[in-house]
């Protein structure tokens, strides 16, 4: 099967065949920072990959007329809508891209299945559990009718990860011990950093936690293949308040301290739990790790062979193998660009690094090609209501003085392509 | 001045003007390696800055029809012409795009120029001195007419190179003493890998030299800002002879040895040389360093400060500042995502990494800011000349006992910008 | 003051006294691998460091007869004794150096105190936290008639670690908000690793916790000069039952599998957890990380900057400062051996690096300045059961659902020297 | 054999025979830098290694009598001379270990091995090729009366070049392509560092070149077991005049420049070379590469695999098996600290890595067996003067435009143990 990479194809091949292809219409609601990297993904994957379907960028959606007018030029849009229900309804659009923050997936993801659309939904599924699960017995009955469902957890496509995942579905790393994963960064570390949107939980439903920690956790499962089955947890806001995002750019400071406002979601979150197997798992999410940027860090642990990745130098994945002779091992860097390695046929000789960006491109490859097989791409919104169920046991863990609080058992495991 | 990524723009800026801008048709011969990789350049550089023009991506240019209808299908190019001269004459193309083999390069610049097309070439500019001599006096009479010629050195876009440049114009480093430059690959250990056409003079002009020692010739005088004044080299070719590449494949062994050929490049070359102002440099550059993918590394020492840098690793720059008191100082590991570095700001949040291609893009932004500013772009002709001098007094040394070889001196520094 | 290798003393300095300097005489119990460390310390401190008392290596003391004379000639002691009362007794000793296993340490040090010597106790302090209290109780009585007690947490003087606490006392890092240590080993890994008696809690007390935790966490309440307040934990014994060490060799191996028999330690222990201040703290100790040798990791993470540290390069130390400008800033490697660092004025030039032993020549060299000043050296045995109280709450956390469990404050803070 | 730490010791074993062993009695001439880290090898080896002689430290000799007598007490000499022909001249000294600077050594070297003594000579084995030929012949000579002489070449002796060498010679690397080593420092990067004596060629001989050089000349020919058949070179003195050292401190600054003085050695060395066998080498030393302290930077590539090592962290060793499958392929760490790996058996548990004066144990640990077996340790003085020539061969291209030099070849090759 060709979903995660596996496929043949390649960049510079000899021949693209003269009749064109169908074409695959995609519907983009949200532009933002993720509708940018979603467009980058869309417009590149059919240049560089030989889709079974031309993905065609018919139209993106935003509430600002001329910003979505501005939007669609910029990044590719053939049109600009103001309504997702207008989008969701146009007969030129076959998928519909949900980048718009977690509050609104649910109701557009659902809308959008329920009108025979297949559904690409960026992650978090949802800001709560019982949405996430919404989604997924939407997903469910869609499935019936012939739409697909998917939730971009990206990082699945970072070809250094999906070769890890080969490894550990191979045997290489034996029965696991330990999984250890951290995603630092450092954005608000200053004190002095606005309360933006994302500080605040009516908005963002939760800090380094759910932005974060549903990478991580997304990551842990997929690559092991296996589920949490409780967690122990710490979060914490360090920050209590934090100047109003006027009164930081100096506009509205007002006297009395009215220029502050609380902190209403965590700046950390530290857990540890136990995989399905046994194995023993430790987590940490923060904001406020000064000098780190994008530390998502990942070692497995097992009886044959270990594996490191972080994804500041996301072109290498650290492999142990240890079953060879003592003298001679040690964790071999493997840079990740080799033809053999997932998706990277299709990319430039060895050596050339790949971006962030490109696991979006990967990410539509991979969906356009399970669209076209009527097979159910992963992670699916049962993947992502996993991962939103371990979120909300480690809050549950956190309330309650960390006590090892059960994760409700998922009917599918991970996938182990 | 715009031009190497210092400008503002940003990638999810509020405001893209409604009045469309004015376009500027690119056409571009050959579509192999180069050929998809420009492309990508072209297809993203306006989706990503905020550019003076639009670039079109009119027309791609080979001599095998199907093939390059293909290419034009796949890599996003309007028309398919075979014939350079036809593409040239186009009212829809104000730029050339020169993706070919470098023996034809010469040919094709010129006359694009002389039929009032900006071009921009890829490297190494030309296979002799002369044909690059021939090249910048068209060049210069193409500027007095407004034309503009670039050649494509696209490392000089890497962010942490163009970040580099700026530390050292800052005086961040002091004077420079050390130069060191290495371009380590390793895609002929093999002795059996076959004789392509890259290991044959007739087509190749040079082994490794060519190739990868254009490269970091380029980088340490763009860098450093100044030029090479002379060169002790030494060149080898290790593996003598190669099965033939149908032989390789098992198509067309022939008995008696008729299934080899000889290799008429070099596999490797070490040089040495001195600097305009006295510092020491040293090269290397091979194809047959086991292991070493990609691995141009370069150092520079000066009295107050270091830097090193190494494309297997792309989006990190190392610095030691030697002005800091010593029980702190070392050298330290910028990740180059800052929106502070260059071409950073519209791209990703700091420490999601770019890759190779964007260098291509990079590229075209830059050159697109020239020909709207009606400014030379650099690199220049000119400064693809002074490599081509360098190279050929690499190889002259070479031939003489490793003797120190003046190199003719150029009208015109490295940019300082 | 001059204990933490502060003081100013010189290798090869122009003037080392005629008169000869008061001795210390130094009776050590136990041989083995600890032994032979500390006998490198003795041997070493006064040929590298100007020490206030010269050390003269009386007496080691062992059970075995022939086996402890070996171990005095071997390893540089001028007598043996097979009685540890015997050695306490002699005349010649004034400090007695305690080399055995944990469950022997309180009844040796407690009468070596009462006898009138100065002690040092290598960790962890003592199997159980009643029998620390009560080394503790001993250890103040001792200090009223002026025999000083210290705790061998060695790698307090890694000089890396040394200077960190020097960084981070000067408020380089500002207010704390994270603490990350794991302690990774991989030596039994294997299955079949037979059942030595330190995976026999009858024996060692405890299995990685006792072992590499009680290191982590000394080093993170040293490094912060703070308390942990709590901490909620997850053990694990991954291989329940291993072949009996007879078996393994092929000795005694009987039917119906009565080669194997019971683990009674911890292979591996997660545990989270509070400082006094707030900060989050995260350690992680294992014997089963394949490839990880002796990854004694630490990250501290500051609202000002940030420091990491890897027991595997031991001479190195990366430090962020948060307070610089962002496109110039990233973790530094330090390379910690120049003259301004702790101890090293006393070693080798720049760049010439120490190794694991020499913690022990620096243990010893404070603790003679200690001695030969009256003031209590650190770590005490205070600091000792203060570990151990943290781990006595990890153990019960980890039978209590991971429950977040207080640890009783201790009277002292951390040193802060 | 047991000369390059290939023979079964170990620390903690346990039986060390009753009857005492046999002497070797050691006179060291010079007590400096050098002086205290032969000091360290010779008090350390037999505590750690089981040596078939013990050694005896009975005398250290130097010119001043309390200076030299306080080093005697400082690194443990039983007794001090003044007079290195008393030295020698000592019944109780069987080895003479020189280590004062290379304009004595050959006088020194010579009467040692003709009153009968055992020689051990630090590098560089002598300031001219006439000098050093004069010591082989000394070295041929006294072998014949059963007396050995070895060159001190100490980084021969760190564990991971030691194994380095192993593999090469095993054939896991295959025929060698490319050899390339720098060794970089930074401490007179300040133009303002004192005109001390190594910096002025009466003294010193050569600067970075004789210092440096000699190092990594012997590391390429010992670690590849070839000799360097020619040199191409370069040589720069960057900073020409420098303060006097009184000048420098304030002491004796005069008007009119009187203060400073001319620089008479080279500050960096740039050569070139090939090998017997054909692979190129390329060779980089400097005292002003700012950050680096020191650098000593090997990488070997061949048909089968690579190897590289940094001196700064001098417990890895970085190996590539090109044999592997590509996509699990690439440099892997090696920590050098296992009981397989060369002495290790004799040291600390795994991941306890080593420094660098442990590489004058290693040499005190080898040169003693080879005294005990009657064989030729090595590197032997031929060795020292093989390199002598190669850096007289360096010079001589570097005062003729950087032609190409022979270097005369050597009758014995490099050990190839």
């Amino acid at each position: 099967m060709d979903e995660t990479g596996t496929g043949t194809d390649t960049h510079t091949g000899p021949h693209t065949p003269d009749t064109p292809r169908a074409t695959l219409g995609v519907g983009m609601v949200g532009y933002a920072f993720m509708g940018a990297a979603h467009s980058q993904g869309w417009r590149t994957a059919g240049r560089v990959f030989d889709l079974p379907l031309t993905p065609v960028m018919a139209a993106v959606c935003g509430r600002d007329p001329a910003a979505v007018r501005a939007a669609a030029r910029r990044h590719g849009w053939a049109e600009a809508e103001t309504d997702w229900r207008a989008l969701i309804a146009r007969d030129d659009v076959q998928l519909v891209d949900i980048c718009t923050p977690g509050d609104s997936h649910a109701e557009i993801a659902i809308a959008a299945l329920e009108a025979g659309k297949h559904v690409l939904c960026e992650k978090p599924l949802a800001n709560t559990v019982a949405e996430a699960e919404a989604m997924v017995e939407a997903a469910d009955r869609a499935r019936e009718r012939g739409q697909l469902a998917m939730v971009g957890f990206n990082y699945r496509r970072v070809p250094a990860l999906a070769f890890a995942r080969r490894l550990v579905a191979s045997g290489r790393l034996g029965t696991l011990r330990h999984v250890r994963v951290t995603y630092l960064q450092d954005w608000i570390t200053d004190p002095e950093f606005p309360l933006v949107w994302r500080l605040r939980k009516e908005r963002a439903g939760s800090g380094a936690l759910g932005d974060l920690g549903a990478h991580i956790v997304d990551l842990a499962q997929h690559l092991t293949g296996e589920h949490l089955a409780g967690v122990s947890a710490l979060t914490e806001t360090f920050v209590k308040e934090r100047p109003l995002p006027g009164a930081a750019h100096g506009l509205s400071a007002a006297a009395d301290g009215a220029g502050r406002g609380p902190v209403t979601v965590d700046d950390a979150a530290l857990f540890t739990g136990r995989l399905a197997s046994g194995a023993l798992a430790s987590f940490e999410v923060t904001r406020v790790a000064a000098g780190r940027k994008n530390a998502l860090r990942i070692e497995l642990n097992g009886a044959l062979g270990s594996l490191s990745f972080d994804l500041e130098r996301l072109n290498e994945l650290c492999f142990h193998d240890h079953t060879e002779e003592a003298a001679v091992s040690g964790f071999r860097r493997i840079l990740v660009t080799e033809p053999e390695h997932p998706y990277l046929e299709a990319w430039w000789p060895p050596g050339h690094g790949l971006g962030y960006e490109h696991t979006f491109v990967h990410q539509a490859r991979d969906l356009v090609h399970a669209i076209a097989a009527g097979t159910g791409p992963r992670p699916s919104f049962a993947d992502g209501l996993q991962v939103q169920r371990v979120l909300a046991a480690v809050e549950e863990s956190a309330r309650h003085d960390s006590r090892y609080t059960p994760v409700e058992p998922a009917p599918v495991l991970p996938a182990l392509a």
